[in-house]
């Protein structure tokens, strides 16, 4: 029987436990000794919990326990998460997280130190949840020169696009059903603001080309400013608006542009059906052409499943390293205002005739959608910094939002 | 430098050859020694080809070759592809394949034979081309209890169904545009008749439930009879008609109902959007709920890449077995007469009485879509054998065509 140990008895901590419990009959069909968990760490006690034997308060118990080979981090922040992980994976004992904060900034680290002591640092839960994208990133787009990672990320602000479309609520009312629901938390920025997809496609970028992009880097734009007049202006056009994640490289440059904002999504576009809390990861081989991962983003069993199929990796592979290319070297991005975009923009009617003198080629958009008093068009291709410095020259731009290619 | 030889230079093999050259970089920076074809082992000659010096007629030039570690088998059909992989295993040479024919027949034998010789048969590109799917199924789902597994497998007929639905062109038509371009072969009957859908969805069942299921013994219908009339009739209800491998987990029985034909897939369900050549595997789990894999089902370089990854898995596991969890022990099927299914039906307007007599609870689809002389309507859930000793009872039955629950 391999035992493993729990850090954190929360959300997914205990779906871990349980998950283990009720698909026993699946997971020993892989390992076929059976997997335990054998201590669960946490600060409280559970006197209710069917586990309360289990839980232990002193980390040094399970570091401790020639027994224990694999450890399952879902504590979630840098500390003591890191300093659990580091002692771990010193001592040669796999560790599986979900924590995306810990492996946005400790990842390469980390994946070092279990190498030097032969056991793995595996974190499939990071990135979108129940989405299997991290092992198939490292192992069946292994081959390929990815050129492209565009995802929806972040369950929370996918949720309430998808109302705005398709409920016409508005982002104050959306957001407050979806904390009512449990989807968001009571302080929503981390979500709204894009800074937890910025996490994530900051990791997905890492994976991409080995080094390490940091999301301290990346240019971050979330979605309070969407209002149900850009929404309806989507519709009209047969787009939906989704917070995505992009990675894009430049070939030029031998680096990549990579930014969390909101982007029209053509119908088209395969990550324009990916609704409500879902997630998805659509990703751009040279030679594998379009891959697409869907699936649950988060979610207390998505989520377990996710970890647990790591420490399955685990326990299949004691002893040894299963290997991400992942270097601790700084990635330069390239700089965002040089990428070539398109804008939706809305402006008052009276800045319609400055509007096309500034953006010569535009077209109108959507023409009868919008209120009388405003024009509303689409510009043809044009450098992000350019068109910041030409949208400065307006007196009042109302909305300003990218356009995802075909 | 790992050295390998591929079997058969037609299309994927030649994709083979290529990928590892055109993505040498990508392949070293995981399998650090790098990779090589010594040998493609094929027929003919290539006089023409950079690579004809590697060419060799001789399979036993292979097998005695040391340095040889990883075979890619892209002959296709059974012989001599079965004989020629037995003996590289027995050697203790790693096959990586895309043949799904042999998989189909002699999977569980091979992955013996490599267990056995501490090697690995891998099969990645046998399903859905480029899209990774084995191996998720093999890792990523692991812990999960499966139970259902949708797939749009076949890119010629996923071709011909979006053809029909968007362009309002007749399956003849669309099978000869499908021809000239490529995509269907001189002689369709295997993708048409649903047979290549069919050796697939055999191959995932027989993943989930570790067991073999024989595509024999899997009921299996195409999609000539489909006319655009039922296409018309489908859009007006908001669905498109796809044709669908479908394997369902009978909890009751403790076996599967498995099953190839045009299913209506509502637009609310991820499968609907998937178009043209795309293939897609759609994956219950019991805690992960719903998980999409979506990419190119076919062509040269996305099923090469798939093959590829699948070599440098091989590549970086010497002397070891990377295993895949499918015995030799046939697994019973449920009786598909048994299965409870929604069905579109279309009869003479004259029988309309009689048909809503023989199903009580059916309801008229899409009142004014089709032609005047003719009753269209849904049934309730019924059992299929069910359904179809009622069917025989009227005069005439147009069209019935099983409706994919949202």
């Amino acid at each position: 029987m391999i035992k493993a140990a729990v850090l954190g008895f929360g959300t997914v901590g205990s779906g871990v436990v349980e998950l283990i419990d009720i698909n026993k009959k699946s997971v020993s069909r892989h390992v076929s000794e059976g997997m335990e968990v054998k201590y669960i760490l946490d600060l409280r006690e559970f006197p209710d919990s069917p586990y309360r034997d289990r839980v232990v308060h002193d980390f040094n118990i399970i570091l401790e326990d020639p027994e224990i080979k694999v450890i399952c981090e879902t504590m979630g922040g840098k500390e003591p998460a890191y300093t659990f992980s580091r002692k771990a994976l010193e001592r040669g004992i796999s560790v599986c997280t979900s924590n995306k904060e810990l492996v946005a900034a400790h990842g390469p680290e980390l994946l070092k130190i279990a190498e030097q002591n032969h056991c793995s640092y595996l974190f499939e839960a990071s990135v979108g949840g129940g989405i299997p994208i991290i092992r198939p990133m490292n192992t069946s787009l292994a081959p390929e020169n990815i050129t492209q990672i565009i995802g929806i990320l972040n369950g929370t602000t996918n949720y309430m696009m998808t109302r705005m479309e398709l409920e016409d609520i508005s982002f104050e009312d959306v957001l407050r059903e979806a904390q009512e629901k449990g989807y968001a938390e009571k302080n929503p920025a981390a979500d709204i603001e894009g800074r937890d997809a910025c996490r994530k496609i900051a990791i997905l970028s890492s994976l991409m080309c080995g080094k390490t992009v940091r999301f301290e880097d990346i240019s971050c734009e979330g979605i309070s400013h969407i209002s149900m007049t850009d929404v309806a202006y989507a519709r009209s056009m047969g787009r939906a608006i989704k917070l995505l994640g992009i990675s894009e490289r430049d070939e030029e440059a031998g680096t990549f542009y990579v930014r969390t904002a909101p982007f029209m999504v053509p119908a088209s576009h395969p990550l324009h059906g990916v609704e409500d809390v879902f997630n998805a990861v659509f990703v751009h081989g040279n030679l594998l052409d379009n891959v697409m991962f869907y699936g649950r983003g988060a979610g207390k069993f998505p989520t377990a499943s996710a970890v647990v199929s790591d420490m399955m990796d685990c326990a299949l592979n004691i002893g040894q390293t299963i290997r991400i290319r992942w270097e601790d070297e700084k990635m330069e991005l390239s700089d965002p205002g040089q990428k070539i975009t398109q804008f939706f923009v809305r402006v008052p009617a009276s800045e319609k005739a400055r509007a096309q003198e500034l953006f010569p080629g535009c077209v109108e958009a959507a023409p009868g959608c919008g209120p009388d008093d405003e024009f509303a068009f689409v510009t043809e291709p044009v450098a992000e910094a350019a068109f910041a410095e030409c949208s400065s020259r307006l007196s009042e731009v109302r909305s300003a939002i990218r356009m995802l290619a075909d």
